[in-house]
């Protein structure tokens, strides 16, 4: 019977500008997914480390997501899947994405590949659709497929990587408070001024474009939200103390990872990385916040076997 | 006392999911603009041909801009300026932008060059604000630089290039019907759905990276306004059906061309854009509606000396 274990990064989904259409793995941190045949056609979450979440196969996002890719197949199979999450869920790091992502990319394997990565995707999603009631790409598909991730449209999803300056360092600042996703998502206005918009998708030619072209002051003038950062940054703890240190100690931009409390700035220079890591952690841990704290490039591959 | 000539290219503005931020500019329609030096420090429109517009300097585009351009500069000098419109106001292609880049182009040239063409954008747009009562770029910046023009921000104003494939070609069809831009502003909302948004900061992300990596399919399906055009259209004439038709006829897009009425479809193909200028005109000629149809590459070059 074959077994497989897959590494799924955490990811920064959002970016600035690219909210529900953007978004990054990193490297290092992510789930560890171990999925093993079964003789019989059961689903089967044998154990979950790193966090407290559901092992029962209808709630659990991984097995979801699995059940998802077998009735797309038709196959009929078992698997045992064992997960050691890298992080807990609540993060803004794309937790629960790690999990679908890592076992329908085990399966596939196990089954000898009928999907492609980007066909994946859509199954990973039905794991997101579970536990937020969204069936959200920004995070399964840049942690499937690795790099820079666009979801241009869900219906029908297209998605698709950007090229961009292999350079470029993520520094991760994860609080440890709690803003679980639902939260974030409901005190973000249905609507938004036009204004706001305009300069949303301005922003999102100057990062692409900014990206594509190795432009660092660009990628830093467009990494700008006039949408979901200015209501989500109250959910975060000392947010615009943590951002103005960031960019005084060298960031090219600063923004919060998905729907927070870990924020992210971006710099191509591994020195002002560690500068900044040091002075926003700092701010937490003097007022008495733990805080999660690292770099990390951009991770090019996405999902792999381990 | 010198004097000179400059072609200033008409522009497609928005380009589907651009509103306000984007342009391009075309090839072999535009404004000729010709100045020359006076002894006195007067500025002076000695003649316009081809539309009927104010030759009282202080309510003309071209005359507002070049004494925006001579106050910044500190220089106290006159000019007379005649201008042969390529095609009238009211159009959609940036008629008003023509003659304002014309001439602070050709003033800067007479002056030996104290801007760069970058800076020259912001005292054109001065004769936008004066037509138009908003200082936009979208026009001006592109006629001005040529190539397809992004305005990512404008307090603190940002315009730059993004490559493009030069096989590129537009198809603009120009019903002769009155859009007047202050209405086609005026019924835009206000405010947007945060999904329409989305929608379009998603397409904004594939427009400018299938520019940018050649792709045609990916600028084909990512040339959609969720905001402009659905109100906009009810302004023009069989627009939907014009629509469908370049598109059966192999367009990779199409869209409204700035406020209206004229549209425009993409192909990199001279044969598809001969096929879908003559479809979409002929379904103007049986309407009985006189109809403007030309084919453009994209100009690379936007204002030159002639």
């Amino acid at each position: 019977m074959g077994k497989i274990k897959i590494f799924a990064p955490n990811t920064v989904s959002n970016v600035g500008c690219g909210y529900d259409v953007l978004g990054f793995p990193l490297e290092g941190l992510g789930d560890e997914v171990l999925v093993s045949e079964r003789e019989d056609s059961n689903l089967v979450i044998k154990d979950i480390s790193g966090a407290d979440l559901p092992i029962n196969s209808e709630k659990n996002v991984a097995t979801v997501a699995v059940q998802a890719l077998l009735s797309a197949s038709g196959v009929n199979r078992g698997f045992n899947i064992s997960i050691q999450k890298g992080i807990p869920p609540g993060s803004g790091l794309g937790s629960s994405a790690c999990s679908s992502v890592g076992a329908v990319f085990a399966v596939n394997e196990l089954l000898d590949r009928p999907f492609t990565k980007k066909e994946l995707v859509a199954f990973a999603m039905e794991g997101e659709r579970s536990s937020s009631g969204q069936a959200h790409a920004d995070n399964v598909a840049p942690s499937m497929l690795g790099g820079f991730t666009v979801i241009r449209s869900y219906d029908p999803l297209d998605v698709f990587n950007v090229p961009f300056p292999s350079e470029l360092l993520a520094v991760v600042i994860y609080p440890q408070v709690e803003v679980t996703t639902k939260y974030a998502k409901k005190i973000l206005p249905k609507e938004i001024s036009l204004k706001d918009g305009v300069q949303q998708w301005g922003n999102m030619a100057g990062l692409i474009s900014g990206l594509m072209s190795n432009d660092f002051d660009r990628i830093g003038r467009s990494l700008q939200d006039s949408v979901a950062e200015p209501v989500r940054k109250t959910l975060i703890p000392h947010y615009d103390e943590a951002k103005n240190t960031a960019l005084e100690h060298g960031a090219i931009g600063f923004n919060i990872s998905g729907s927070g409390p870990t924020s992210f700035a971006l710099t191509s220079d591994a020195e002002t990385a560690e500068s900044i890591k040091k002075a926003c952690s700092s701010i937490y841990e003097k007022n008495g916040i733990e805080v999660l704290s690292f770099i990390s490039k951009i991770n090019p591959e996405g999902a792999h076997i381990i």
